[in-house]
């Protein structure tokens, strides 16, 4: 018997830990003697992800904006890209210098380039939250499983066409690069080869951090673009663990940090798992809007 | 003892019915003769929109987009609204003209311009999923305890630096007109007047049907722009009833409605109510990418 861990536990792969997540309530099992597996049933964030028309439309639209974005950003050939030099902070921001290296643009996978219906139906058929074993098989198995995100394909397109390479960077395992290979070409977004065009954890010293591989990516390329679910596919400094969700959402505000949203950093919705999902009640309803319905009756 | 209805109920408001929204599981009440109320937790939904730093920079980038397509529709003075004709469809789609009218810009209110953490709040605290009566009297009281979502005043300044009105098409009632406005001026928003700015359920035949209102305010204005958290605030084409979430997904994709997203209709992430959080399991995990991890032990 595997240990069961929740859903939330896919952070460890997102690069941050984070709460453990909520399961909807199960149906009541019949009265008999083995015990029935509980009725499956989405939950609101998969309904609203994975099935809905409004975030089907959300996707394209961010992916439409990223891809303008880039075609606009290529023509104009910057000479900084859009990566946090190494010391960085939002009082002193600075950027890595581009030189004459060609220009790429760097997403994460899992919830950014492709939804992980095959995994996510899984655990959500057996109740299981999340159990890293089986997620490994996944990213070993699951080519055909996982389908592209609404508008990514067409984005690829354009990116490409505007002479962009697109490279990603996973934290999937390394030991499985041949499985998250096939399952990105399946999904149709073309062919990804380790330590070029696929960056996975494991490929530097910083676990789940996901800096060092930028630093290796940007030593052949100039990074015009970030795209990713979560803060750490943009930096790791929105990562510190001693950040409450409050100042972690204050971070993004600096001055140096908000301009950059929507222009050459995007984020992407995933209101399933990550370090987003996180925060008190205090944190997710501020004090200042208490309210209750007056007393009247 | 009022009766308690899901935070689905919201629906309603929404313009659609949908299933009922699960709730986190609750904390063991502790074993003494008086039951104490449940431990209040966000759920992972909650944390993510309310909470979380993502969120809050996608928001971000939706509004700046918002803003800088209504800066540039607004420069180049278009002869067609994007208010579907009254009996467009797919097919045979169709824009009202606009004439000589001024310009506007369309937007629901409750998580499109405003975060509902006073109510959101209340009904989490409590572990009352929803109470339309609850909700009245949020309508009327909530005002200072709802918030301007991320992104959105700096939006308003450049639209009304256009020279493009900001008109609210809201399903709050439109007996409570007086309180919405209050919201939305306590929010940071600006001043809007029932009937000319202001657009709510019950000034049209049509209930929480938004086209009728769409039509009253195309009398007056060329909406360049309409902005909501689910598809009736585009059109009301897409809330019929008969159709599934795969189904309402395919209408969007049209090759006449496709090409409007982020071009004249946008979509906001909501994953919390409203009829995007509906499916069945095979609606929102299709059969074709069913996965289990291999028998290999």
């Amino acid at each position: 018997m595997k240990a069961l861990i929740p859903l939330s536990a896919l952070a460890l792969i997102a690069a941050c830990s984070t709460l453990p997540r909520p399961r909807p309530p199960v149906a009541e099992a019949p009265p008999v003697a083995e015990p029935a597996p509980p009725a499956a049933k989405p939950s609101s964030g998969e309904q609203w992800l994975f099935g809905s028309a409004e975030a089907s439309v959300a996707l394209r639209q961010d992916w439409n904006a990223i891809a303008a974005y880039v075609e606009a950003k290529a023509d104009a050939r910057p000479n900084a890209s859009v990566v946090l030099a190494s010391r960085a902070t939002a009082d002193a921001p600075a950027f890595l210098a581009c030189g004459d290296r060609p220009m790429a643009a760097v997403f994460d996978a899992d919830e950014t380039l492709i939804w992980n219906m095959g995994s996510m139906g899984y655990f959500a058929r057996t109740g299981i939250g999340f159990d890293p074993a089986i997620w490994d098989q996944w990213e070993k198995t699951g080519a055909g499983k996982a389908v592209a995100i609404p508008g990514v394909k067409d984005a690829f397109k354009r990116i490409r066409a505007a002479g962009v390479e697109i490279i990603v960077n996973t934290n999937r395992s390394n030991e499985n690069y041949a499985g998250t290979a096939d399952t990105l070409k399946a999904a149709g977004l073309g062919e990804f080869a380790h330590g070029s065009t696929l960056y996975l954890r494991g490929d530097a010293p910083d676990g789940s951090g996901k800096d060092g591989r930028r630093a290796m990516i940007s030593a052949n390329y100039c990074i015009i673009a970030l795209a990713g679910d979560q803060l750490g596919d943009i930096s790791d400094i929105f990562n510190d663990k001693s950040l409450t969700p409050p100042a972690r959402k204050a971070l993004t505000n600096a001055p140096a940090f908000d301009q950059m949203w929507g222009n050459g950093w995007f984020i992407l919705p995933n209101p399933l798992y990550g370090p987003s999902i996180a925060g008190t009640m205090d944190d997710v309803f501020p004090p200042e809007t208490d309210w209750a319905p007056p007393a009247t009756e």
